[in-house]
């Protein structure tokens, strides 16, 4: 990551010659591929590609890149985005009181393992302010005693924040429809179960109770249905029998952090591309 | 499990001074225990114990265990069971066309792996024959046209052989309630999914629908109520987007053999207790 | 895998607009792209390619590809191949007397998930010759008392059965020197260890003296000093301190099956590249 | 772990009748045992033992234990010890310049999972002292220019604050043999590979250059020989071809935090009895 580089993603319908034509373009002006991923999703006949080219290699700054590539994204019908290694995403972290997921992704931060900028943390409690400040990160309490209000609130702060998206931390509060929508593909969750087992609240009290041999966590895009978006990543987690419902929680804690860490890596890094209800990951 | 060895297996409602009232007889009996297990659970306040020893080190045979037990098992209330590992048990396989279970259990007990006696299989298909055969074990062909002629011929069969236990591996037929009842703890199915994930019909299309980032399998008992048995063994696979269906249907296929595999060792190893809807498993 | 499909691998010297000359080479010819993967070594600046083709949208049969491509494969300095899955690869397996590994490839091959002819099983033993027999596969029995008269006689059947690759299914010879080089890329083992741990004999009794939490199996191909030829695929799983050796053995055969089985794929499917003394697998 | 509870470790000789004996003796004491494990190691013929009781169950305090128990302990030639869930550990952390698994371990002690006390934090750098000092907790910084009075310094600060065991928490310094045997059992280290691959430094150099498909982690008691001390946690992450050594060490550092956390978990809960070279842990 530490060399300044463009990266291309595409979504486009699938036909012969499309990595040619967009290769081609890129060899064209001297540019250098340093990752190259492709996927053709077989139900929708959608072709899906993602490119790191080295910033350096191209004769024109990324303001540029439209003006060039236009003719041949229209030709093919893609749609296309190009993201500049040297802009970093503003992600606006969500939280209640639980805070392993904070306290990971804050120190990925601080480590400079995770190349973003943290506008602000909100909360809709007190407890975690002294922690993110302490980072020199802005920590905004926006009650829900009114969820109208709060998340109007939430809204606000994140266009205030410029933010690119959100990741909800362990955020305990189930975000209205109208939000899901509108910033569709740019809020991230972790759910703490192997989705779709354990939809909705406790999750690990409902797979203590089914008796499962496994725990799991998932990291998904949140849509205006509950815990059915699209989903990122998931892991799981080996427990047995001696296991209380509070045993599953302290394990399924370090399966969060793993899972959101990674899902918001490969978000960042705009490895994630939609299709359907469904990811294609360029690992 | 070369030496030859006793199994004795308790559950009672929990108290103080079980370990020491079970371990007491056995040492006065000069029993010399190999490997013991103990497990409360929380919520039925029921104790679970399990108990390997050589039979060598007890003055009386299997056959007069009970008489010298049964005074301390009644003091406890216990339920309890003494296997003996010179008896094996009898394993009735269920196959239907899919055979990569079956020649993996095959091999296991060929190769004096899985230590129990294998008195028939029984297919609702003519396919496996000639693999079976080959082993030198009966093969039955029952056809299930006539669904309840078919299970009570399967029954007959299963009593015949004097079976101990039905495995279902990828026995593509759904048993009456009435077989699961009779045969409560002692029919092992494996489903090719994370259960709860995915009950019924192609799981595998089911997981790739909802764009899951792992596969699972399961190793239940039977029960009246479709794939809601109490769960054994469980195992997860990393797939990702480039996998169709028939790539997840390819890799199921070994962890479904794995956790079958395991399941029933644990079943035959008298290391599965069950607990309501959910197991013990004393690895 | 079921279309007919071209596997076109290149090796060549990393440079600027490689991948825009074979996927416009492609593309010039009407060429499907079905499957495309790329990767950059950094230590030696070798770039390393892999397409699948669809056979039927190229004008020319796979005998005239090089007519076509020499000109740009030797601009670039290209080592390449061409594989057609019209024509399936010959694997020689070789076995001892364990035969976990035999019945696990056996069995992927009979049911067609393991797409390979297999002209011959050669053993060093007769106990496999019933089982393998049973498949209508030729068993070559090569004792090995006099070792340079086995390996050439070896050799020898692996030339006559027109031999691409040969695998060792848990042999138990180490073959010479002379032969690993001839062979070198087309010989691949199964080590019952995670190499670079438990070099040699016995690595089940030499994790157990170590004492570790976890055991593990490597797939590499073979080179002339023992165990340290190129990784191609390798796994682990968790054991405790209640297993013995013959646990370790026991456990050990699972993963061992797993990962022959994988690392064959990947090399069967043409997916393995080697760089050195290292693998790039394209999954 | 929210009720008071004594655990009761013991070590001896294996023969007949031991579980019945100190089962029987707390049994007539009233004592109600939580949580009970055994073990006994086949080489060298020693049987361990672990019970957890639970302390208002038994009528004297835990330092009037040892009157009762003695005559027992003798009469069968037990090493024992008995732990007060009540008295936390007292763990001194020694960190250099990475803060991963520090950052881990403070999180886990300030949300009460890690139940212990941490009298202070050592360092051969003044990098991590806010972040320390944040928490309350004293830091000191101990340079290692001259290591003999460094090591002098480390084991009077560790007997200052009446230390129970110390964790090199990627402290980046290899101590004397002195200290290793003064304190044998009490020093945890994590150790960035799957020992016994890759001692020393730079194991995740060492790995990319063999071309490892999985890297690794392993928690480890220090001996005086480097990395060579019983092993108490391990794990492995898969990795691929396209992974730098940088990508090894940033996907490392996950394993590392979880590996050594477990380790910890189980020494603190004194799960760890160390048999010769190897550790049985009681999960």
């Amino acid at each position: 990551m530490s060399t300044h580089r463009y990266t291309l993603t595409i979504a486009c319908p699938d036909r012969a010659g499309i990595i040619a034509a967009v290769t081609g373009f890129i060899a064209q002006h001297g540019g250098f591929i340093v990752e190259a991923s492709y996927h053709t999703d077989q139900e929708s006949q959608q072709f899906f590609m993602r490119q790191e080219i080295r910033a350096d290699s191209l004769p024109f700054p990324a303001s540029e890149f439209a003006n060039h590539f236009s003719p041949l994204a229209q030709a093919f019908g893609m749609r296309w985005k190009l993201a500049d290694s040297a802009l970093k995403k503003r992600l606006v972290l969500l939280v209640s009181k639980q805070d392993h997921c904070l306290n990971d992704l804050l120190h990925r931060w601080r480590s400079g393992e995770l190349q973003v900028d943290i506008p602000c943390v909100i909360s809709n409690h007190e407890d975690l302010r002294g922690f993110v400040e302490w980072h020199g990160i802005p920590y905004h309490y926006v009650p829900m005693q009114d969820k109208a209000a709060g998340f109007a609130r939430i809204a606000e702060l994140f266009e205030a924040a410029h933010g690119d998206s959100m990741v909800l931390a362990r955020y305990m509060q189930i975000l209205p429809p109208e939000l899901c929508t509108r910033y569709a593909g740019r809020i991230l969750n972790i759910h703490h179960s192997f989705l779709p087992s354990f939809i909705g609240a406790k999750p690990y009290h409902q797979a203590y109770q089914r008796g499962v041999k496994l725990i799991g966590a998932t990291c998904h895009y949140v849509s205006d249905e509950l815990d059915a978006g699209p989903i990122i990543e998931q892991d799981t987690l080996r427990i047995d029998h001696g296991d209380t419902v509070d045993d599953l929680v302290r394990y399924g804690r370090d399966i969060e952090k793993a899972v959101l860490a990674r899902g918001l890596r490969y978000h960042v890094e705009d490895r994630v591309l939609v299709c359907g209800n469904k990811t294609i990951v360029f690992r």
